[in-house]
């Protein structure tokens, strides 16, 4: 009877002290294990355009991708509606409800809409030889974006590839790696495309793939653009060679499309490139770029004891026995001090 | 007795594992319900102003908006110095005790101290009538940013306003959801404005309210520049409807001011826009930038089961019985074996 | 034998439930107390340079950041290869072993190979007087970007010093604090510069520092460019004084070298400056800028009552004993009711 007491004691107390172990244990190791990552991208691709605005025109890295360089995220122009050579004036705004007008009566002057191009001057004005809409200090002349270029004006951006580079750190354990993987020679580097099957540690990736991969059409979100994650997940065992800590990527469309509310709908944003004419006056060149964002994501986590916790109490436990056992006995000294009050 | 004992030593074990299947369970949970998150935002609003430098001149996105596009981040300019048609040459420094000089002998040839705008030439030449500086190799005239427009430039900021897209996802349980919730209709976000009580999940933010809303003064914030945080909260129990998964908003300013130290105090950068001439020089227009920078945090958990333990432990744990009991069981076969030795 | 058993029985159940109590609150603890941190940063210095192609130079800071301003990220251009006053045209392709040909029976029409400035005519023209390659449609003339200038460009960048301003929140807590130290002076943040030993708290960093102190050379970074980390711990234990909750700053390379692979080793990205000639036609400025982006990493974790279970089971747990019973008695009530089933 004793005995049973002792064991049961003795069993529930170990236990007990293994579970509060793990905890103490864990806790230290969670709370310390940030993934230090870096992530640099570049697009590579060329393509050309023939429009009566624009003419012949060739676009390459330095056009389509604005800004130039971000931290976790790529934006790649898909399409656009180009305003060419604004200037600061007086014009007619776009015709809407709230624009159009039949007389001055109609435009309050120094007034602007949440959707307006400029201040309005208080003048109902022509806009073409049939419609009548307030005038407005603004760039001139507004931009027109009724109409989205479809199919999409760099459609042929589907077909650059996106080079990824990402350092992992993990600092509780000083353990780095990036997803270039070492034994991959530079020709293969040089060559190879990103295919879950045949090519999952290549680190370059083809545009058009990275969204069917995701599940959607390139050419659909060229259009109005969006947003796409490439997930990057780290996910080591590193009481097992580093050489099985490998990056897994995965692919999302972010910004989930909700044909209920196209309140500026998919990914679009405006820019402006300045110019000075020899009088010095400032001209401007309006650009509403619609286009496909690339956030990279990583994922990082690093397992190092805590298996045996998971080991454990998943009953394939044998594994870990001795283990488990030098920790309890280094808390069972601890505890007779507690069993005596 | 002995029958005292297996209770208690039944119950023990039964609540360590409890105990200890909790921890593994919500460990794995800990770990991979990382929420992942895609933000977009979209300023809109227009304003004029007519300075002597400037003239007359409207200001839309494209010109306040720098850069064009961040991830979960928007700069919106609200105060500007412009130095306009700065040529590369040489010209006199600002005045201050490190560059005023009554001869060369007070200018060191090639130094250029922090606050310098370019390199010295070693000549000491005048400034104005009175004040002679140290000559410098820079972009000149150099910047004279001792006197901030006060009240802020664009002051009419404050009634901009900005749209916030945020879309959550939580990979464990596969759950995704978007700030643009599925019972408003289109009519209601294009005329909303956010407001704590009247509309909390209005995406649709008057800047002028995100300050106000944070404690702060938007004028005054406007003059110097500082970092507004808009924080979503997204706390859901997947448990219960996911229509009770809902954003909540709040502002915070995280630029804390301090009147003791105003080492560049709010928040500024400078930027410029380059232009050549017909001779083929280069001109530059400098702007020092000084506004509000939004960043959009978005928090995020999401419970399921770990509110066993939660009501376990708070003693409301009925309701949970049965599950509770089913995991019990699974383990008790395995301790069999642990019992015996 | 009673006794035994009651003692074996309220120990292990005081023991599992102080456990299980921990479990709680810790969960709760962890999982609200994400620290939300806001990172501007600020760049100082100029620097001259004179070459053929662009001859005597000033570079200042609205010439070298960029963009202009990021959120944790800054990059600082250190060398470039410049292609002024290209136009969009026709021209020979740079001579690889893709490009060169000797008819145009060797240059495909239409075809754009990946590291292509642009898109083949199908006609071999002379690159110059002994090489052809195949003509391009492209921003001409082509960039040769064959030769990274070493020394780098701008390898004065060593000397430019950058003010990072960290402002931290605890929301669980609401404890705030900055880096900005309350205690240092107005004077010393103006002359300051960053030493782990004799200025540890200063936050104006030299970037040749920077480097160094992460074990690297700053001119042989500058040449092909990098990133850099600054990080930034922030563990305090709130149950002291918040004086003691300082930032500690250390610095790491976070784009690890690796010989066998220099595909696009370090860091560079192109952008351009756009003009406008008198004519109306467009120009610009090819710029491949190489330089050192500087991510500032926050840590964050506010310990206050987890101190409890780490000491209690480090066995220094008499300190806390009263706290500890106070919530083993709340349990025990509950737990009444489950051994009488």
């Amino acid at each position: 009877i004793t005995e049973c007491c002792t064991v049961s004691l003795w069993l529930s107390e170990r236990t007990v002290l293994f579970c509060r172990w793990v905890f103490v244990w864990e806790k230290g190791y969670q709370e310390t294990d940030s993934v230090v990552s870096s992530v640099t991208t570049k697009a590579k691709g060329v393509t050309v355009t023939n429009t009566s605005t624009l003419g012949f025109r060739v676009w390459d890295v330095a056009d389509y991708v604005i800004p130039a360089q971000e931290e976790n995220s790529l934006f790649i122009m898909t399409n656009m509606i180009t305003t060419i050579n604004q200037t600061q004036g007086l014009c007619p705004e776009l015709p809407d409800k709230t624009t159009v007008c039949k007389s001055d009566a109609n435009c309050a002057a120094g007034s602007s809409g949440v959707h307006s191009n400029g201040i309005a001057t208080g003048r109902c004005v022509l806009f073409n030889g049939t419609v009548k809409t307030c005038e407005v200090a603004a760039w001139c002349p507004v931009e027109d974006d009724t109409h989205v270029p479809d199919p999409a004006f760099l459609k042929a951006a589907e077909n650059f590839t996106l080079l990824v580079k990402n350092n992992i750190w993990y600092p509780k354990f000083n353990f780095s790696k990036r997803n270039i993987l070492p034994n991959t020679t530079t020709a293969y580097l040089k060559s190879c495309i990103y295919d879950a099957v045949t090519d999952p540690f290549c680190p370059i990736f083809r545009l058009g793939k990275i969204v069917q991969d995701a599940g959607h059409s390139f050419q659909d979100m060229a259009v109005e653009g969006g947003i796409m994650g490439i997930q990057i997940n780290w996910d080591c065992n590193l009481d097992r060679t580093a050489a099985l800590c490998l990056p897994r990527y995965s692919f999302r469309r972010l910004d989930t499309r909700d044909v209920d509310h196209n309140v500026s709908p998919g990914y679009n944003f405006r820019f402006a490139k300045y110019y000075s004419d020899p009088t010095g006056t400032e001209h401007r060149t309006l650009i509403k770029a619609y286009g496909i964002r690339f956030d990279i994501i990583v994922f990082g986590k690093a397992t190092v004891l805590c298996d045996v916790i998971v080991l454990y109490c998943m009953k394939k436990r044998f594994y870990y026995r001795e283990k488990k056992y030098k920790y309890v006995e280094d808390y069972e000294q601890g505890l007779g001090g507690e069993m005596d009050q």
